[in-house]
């Protein structure tokens, strides 16, 4: 394969960038004593769970149902980061392989017993982590009294493991002083969750935090024991924003072509929301994604099949056949739009498949290129 | 298949529904003597497809390779309403089989006599129309004089059969009094393009305009021949903001389970941006999509999984469990995260791949379910 004659709008992902940033976070979870359990919603993918799994990661963390089967075919310690509610759902979890350690995150009474006596029929013993709100305000107990019930009835459910509490604190997009007041609340919040569980005599063995903006803050966040970044292994423009990548971290991008140029200063290529996502960037610029180069020039404008770049003020004008590459906004909801990826490792071109993407059931071998 | 067990977020499609849709496009196309050419990218569905077919659609429009070797399956008249540049995607589109009459939207000098010349290579001959810009700002060419010179150009490269032009008003999404001097303009503006081409002596065969908003208004643009609006088939909540639909012609919606409700006021469901897409609705109430029953609750807020409902103020509070439909802000895009769609006729219960979905190449019977 050449990259010359690759077609685009497609992702293109520098695996040795992918093997450092995937060394750099295990490296610092190594000197701090905490786990690494990547986030594998960023890729879907069976060979960057590889590389992560060799790099050191202690297992992977998975948000759908696909995503665990996937992922059970090289891994047997999987944490399925979403509550496993409805009949059909369990169902599916439950079937994982029994080789696989599933723990699974849940923050409801009744959706405890309802998954309990599913486990108990399915007879299988799966780990439980009670999902605590730290401030987004999405899934998660935020009473540390309904924490404490649940806590209780979850370690004496005969199927059910209790393993502790886990968190996503994705309301603090930044690491710096502008989120500093936000993290030193989730500290506060944090210390007073284990205080109570301690007290209460249900401590938790695990307890899993951690987003990419706050990765290389987890160390100061007592008590925890894992973390689970996802963009990290590929970055985009929001983690550059966040300060935790350098440009050189970036290892995914949208390759496109140039499709039209009618009127001066006028430029369309052919990546739109169904290659991008149309996620407005919160930052300064705003827009849909940012150029490798020239850099600072954005996608102003998207359709579904066209990207069109703001070159206001600019003396660069890209001919159609032209192509550019495109740092998405939120790399994980691109991903999602792919089939398949463009891999490069030095000289090599290769297609990989996103065998993660998508909702069927799926079964090894499915997909491959 | 059982409609209690179907796993969640999913997306349903209403078949009678998707019929009526059909029948009243067709009904009016026909009344007016305008061709319709529905656009696929919407459903990328083999069985939509043909229901848009047997219901008396002219031939299809499709936006990317994979869709053209999709809808050429069951279509011998496909349009390519996106610039076919750059070689990889120039030779898929050329090896389509011989049998489809092909016609391609270009809009571009360079990119015409690099087609050409590909077209004359593969000893195939291809229609062209040539896309103006009628406001939008996007791809098409806004200088009658270009125009001109390109239809010339056009009719006299040997294996290019010039056909005429083709425009996309995306920028009018109100076809009422909001939408009426947009409307007038184009009228003007496309009224002008046809006397130049006249007068030029290149008189277009085929005027290929109409978006879902202006579709009932197709006929009130003198010399237009086809349509090509997409979302008419499922409708969304922009089509419903626009008046083209009612709530009784909404076709598709997702299916979401109640995961958590944590706290009094905030309930999570299973559809967050990769089932709905982050595309905030522009109109009254915002929010990324609309709860079918209570009427009127919108999803306030989204994660990549998680769907966050505005409950502020009602007296309604669904249960962990609890089974929903999200009406889709603009369902094209949500389709393009969907594997497969699960398709209600009477009593029966269906699930369909979404073949046009992704970028691959496309053979016959992949995907079947």
């Amino acid at each position: 394969m050449e990259m010359e004659t690759v077609e685009t709008p497609v992702a293109i992902v520098d695996l040795p960038t992918v093997r450092r940033n995937a060394r750099r976070v295990a490296d610092y979870a190594l000197q701090h004593g905490i786990g690494w359990r990547p986030h594998v919603k960023t890729h879907k993918s069976l060979g960057i769970a590889r590389i992560q799994l060799e790099s050191g990661a202690r297992g992977l963390t998975v948000a759908t149902p696909r995503e665990a089967e996937v992922m059970s075919a090289i891994c047997d310690d999987l944490l399925l980061a979403h509550p496993p509610v409805g009949t059909a759902r369990i169902q599916r979890v439950l079937a994982l392989p029994a080789s696989v350690d599933l723990t699974v995150a849940l923050d409801d009474g009744g959706a405890l017993d309802t998954f309990a006596a599913a486990a108990e029929a399915a007879d299988r013993r799966v780990g439980v982590l009670l999902e605590v709100d730290m401030g987004m305000r999405r899934v998660g107990v935020d009473d540390l009294d309904v924490l404490v019930e649940l806590a209780g009835r979850c370690a004496s459910l005969s199927h059910l493991d209790y393993r502790g509490i886990l968190f996503y604190p994705g309301h603090i997009r930044d690491p710096g002083p502008a989120g500093e007041a936000d993290f030193q609340e989730l500290r506060r919040r944090l210390a007073r969750t284990l205080e109570v569980l301690h007290g209460a005599g249900l401590p938790p063995r695990v307890v899993s935090g951690g987003s990419t903006p706050l990765l290389y803050r987890s160390h100061e966040l007592e008590g925890l024991t894992e973390m689970r970044p996802g963009t990290i292994i590929y970055n985009d423009r929001e983690a550059l924003a966040a300060g935790v990548a350098r440009p050189e971290d970036l290892a995914y991008t949208i390759l496109a072509t140039v499709v039209s140029a009618p009127s001066p200063g006028r430029v369309v290529v052919d990546a739109g929301s169904k290659a991008l996502s149309r996620e407005e960037f919160r930052g300064p610029g705003g827009g849909y994604g940012a150029l490798v180069s020239p850099s600072g020039v954005l996608v102003g404008r998207l359709s579904e099949e066209h990207g069109i770049l703001d070159l206001a003020g600019l003396d660069w004008a890209p001919e159609v056949g032209d192509r550019i590459r495109i740092i998405p906004n939120h790399v994980c909801v691109s991903v999602n739009l792919q089939d398949h990826i463009v891999v490069l490792d030095g000289d090599r071109v290769e297609r990989w498949p996103v065998e993660g993407r998508g909702r069927l059931p799926w079964t090894p071998g499915e997909g491959d290129l």
